[in-house]
């Protein structure tokens, strides 16, 4: 009875907690400071790399012995945008000219959204919900519905035909999606960019793409050349999700030389901090780069695991994905209140997904991979709740 | 012999340099890299109380005594700009609606300009670059010269004047100003403030004011509240100079709360990192801000000291200042070289104003205060210069 009532209060906060966040879920630290009773023993909700945020942990222990030897990074401006750009470039074999560094992926995204799109964008959706809340006033958004039937696989032929009709100028495209984790492999996506010429933008958004693979080998995915055969495309690349490192706030965006600079001469001058300066360092490093192949394809392997579970828990659906999360749908879920269950029950907070446009009724949730002993506890959760 | 060899191999380089990095002084860490044979020993182009950076330093060993410790900051999302706009609204006694956090002053400079001022701008020169340098194209500057013969010092009522005849609809004030230190007390600004209530948006860059002060108390100003009286204020306060920690990128805006809203609503959604947002609780408590004034106290007295030994030398005239750092005019300074041989010859690296448009002609520099040992460093560098 206690826990009933437990749910209720839980469940009445944190609609309230959502409210207040807009379409992102409210963070950990917020829900606890709401709800101070609950215990989060895993953050599923979080899709990131944990091995690799013990990566960049140890090359800063290894580098910086004491906060006396950070004190540079603290202390003094970081280099401007442009001479990051330069490192980040010899190490992607892409010229500094076509690299703009951002305070995170969201910056990029939002002055790409404003500058370089017009008018009309198409957006396939599900989706990421920045893609459609950061327009200027005169652009319209279209959306693109993946369907249930087609467990929300992105058609490329389909998406080409839309494009078309809607005369849209521009088109966003999250690869792999989220919340969902459809890839489109590279012929399709050759096939889509040839197809689509003559708009005015084409976001690639690759956040997740570190966790995609196209064989058994998990060979890095790399699609940055494509910026020299297509003009009208950007590349936006988040380090936060694949390196662990959301708090140090550190992207880039690959685009035409000319866009670069309209960013760089309006004002994005010193918009990278001393740690994320240091971040980038290391990313250009070889040591630390063979590092993280290590850590990356562990991670992929422990999804891999993760994934496997999942699918032989009766009373759930899961949909294809080749990011480090998956969607899935929870059968007789009408009162939306599995994640609450996880969540009070075992600790465990899952992402709902009732909220995104795009999907329809209640049961779905992302659940992001974590560590391999965290996944064992999701795993755990989630088999008593659906017994 | 050597020596002028060396001097005019630096100009050259430096020159270079000077072109890459705009109207900003190029940066040590890239002054270093192509000019290996530099022994830079005091940095005084850099305008941050260090003594504000070692106390950042004492309370980052205090509450996280590993970089483990460390790793919620670096791995998680950080809240989002309205969860921190909470906490420093609570420090400073400013509604939480009215402050936008800001990925450095710059981020809010940029936006502030882009979207809150009209097309005819009025800025007071000489000043800091990127408030002519970040418009949009059909926004047109206009400047207002300040005097030599009135040694820069800014005159109210003339200012006023030309509000008026220039027909400008904003309005930017940098207080105290840079590159000069000039500094109009409270009731000059109130009178400033009552006189342009018509226009669209002023623009009040309060990033040195904790180095001002009106009387022996060297009592903290603070503007805030004139935001509930004047909703065309935007007060823009970075946290680099005063907190001595640049690459941390931190500061905030105080505005209307529907320009507040209207940034918040439009992409600035996770720009603040882990390392800004811990700066910002720290911000909030009592016992930091209580050693802080001790630390701020400090490096006034510290600057009230270099300001006294530079008025003793002969062959410079010092321009009236309350910021940590002076403009001088050095005599007989054709060949506009006494920076290099500062640099060259005593490692002091201080700030060539002679590209600042509203300076005429050579021999202008702007020399940062820094640390008691660092500026005894300058003082005898100079005297031998001078000699």
């Amino acid at each position: 009875m206690d826990k009933e009532i437990n749910i209720e209060r839980v469940k009445k906060i944190f609609n309230n907690l959502k409210q207040e966040s807009g379409t992102h879920s409210p963070s950990i630290k917020t829900v606890l400071q709401e709800i101070p009773e609950l215990k989060i023993d895993v953050d599923a909700c979080f899709l990131s790399n944990p091995y690799a945020t013990d990566l960049f942990i140890e090359n800063m222990k290894a580098d910086f012995p004491t906060y006396d030897d950070l004190r540079d990074s603290l202390e003094f401006y970081p280099p401007q945008n442009s001479d990051i750009s330069k490192i980040i470039g010899q190490t992607i074999a892409v010229k500094k000219e076509n690299i703009f560094v951002g305070n995170g992926a969201i910056e990029i995204i939002s002055a790409t959204l404003k500058r370089f799109c017009g008018n009309r964008l198409l957006l396939p959706i599900p989706t990421f919900s920045s893609y459609y809340e950061f327009l200027n006033n005169d652009q319209e958004i279209f959306f693109h519905n993946l369907k249930e039937s087609e467990n929300y696989v992105l058609n490329i032929k389909n998406l080409i035909k839309d494009v078309r009709e809607k005369k849209v100028d521009s088109l966003i495209i999250i690869n792999p999606n989220n919340p969902n984790g459809d890839y489109i492999n590279y012929d399709e996506l050759i096939d889509l960019l040839e197809n689509c010429k003559n708009l005015d933008c084409i976001i690639l958004d690759e956040s997740f793409v570190h966790f995609a693979y196209e064989d058994d080998s998990l060979k890095l995915m790399n699609y940055y050349e494509l910026i020299n055969k297509y003009s009208n495309l950007v590349i936006i690349k988040s380090m936060s999700k694949d390196f662990g490192i959301a708090g140090v706030r550190a992207g880039y965006g690959i685009m035409s030389s000319d866009r670069v600079s309209e960013l760089t001469n309006s004002g994005y001058l010193w918009n990278i901090s001393g740690l994320a300066t240091y971040f980038f360092d290391l990313y250009s490093g070889t040591k630390f780069r063979n590092k993280y192949e290590i850590v990356r394809k562990k991670y992929i392997m422990n999804t891999l695991m993760f994934r496997s579970e999942l699918s032989s828990i009766k009373g759930l659906k899961i949909y294809p994905s080749k990011a480090n999360f998956f969607l899935i749908k929870v059968d007789n879920d009408e009162l939306d209140d599995f994640g609450l269950r996880l969540l009070v029950n075992h600790g465990v907070y899952i992402r709902n997904c009732s909220d995104k446009i795009g999907l329809k009724g209640s049961g779905y949730y992302r659940i992001a991979s974590r560590s391999f002993e965290e996944n064992v506890k999701i795993i755990k959760a989630i088999k008593i709740e659906l017994a």
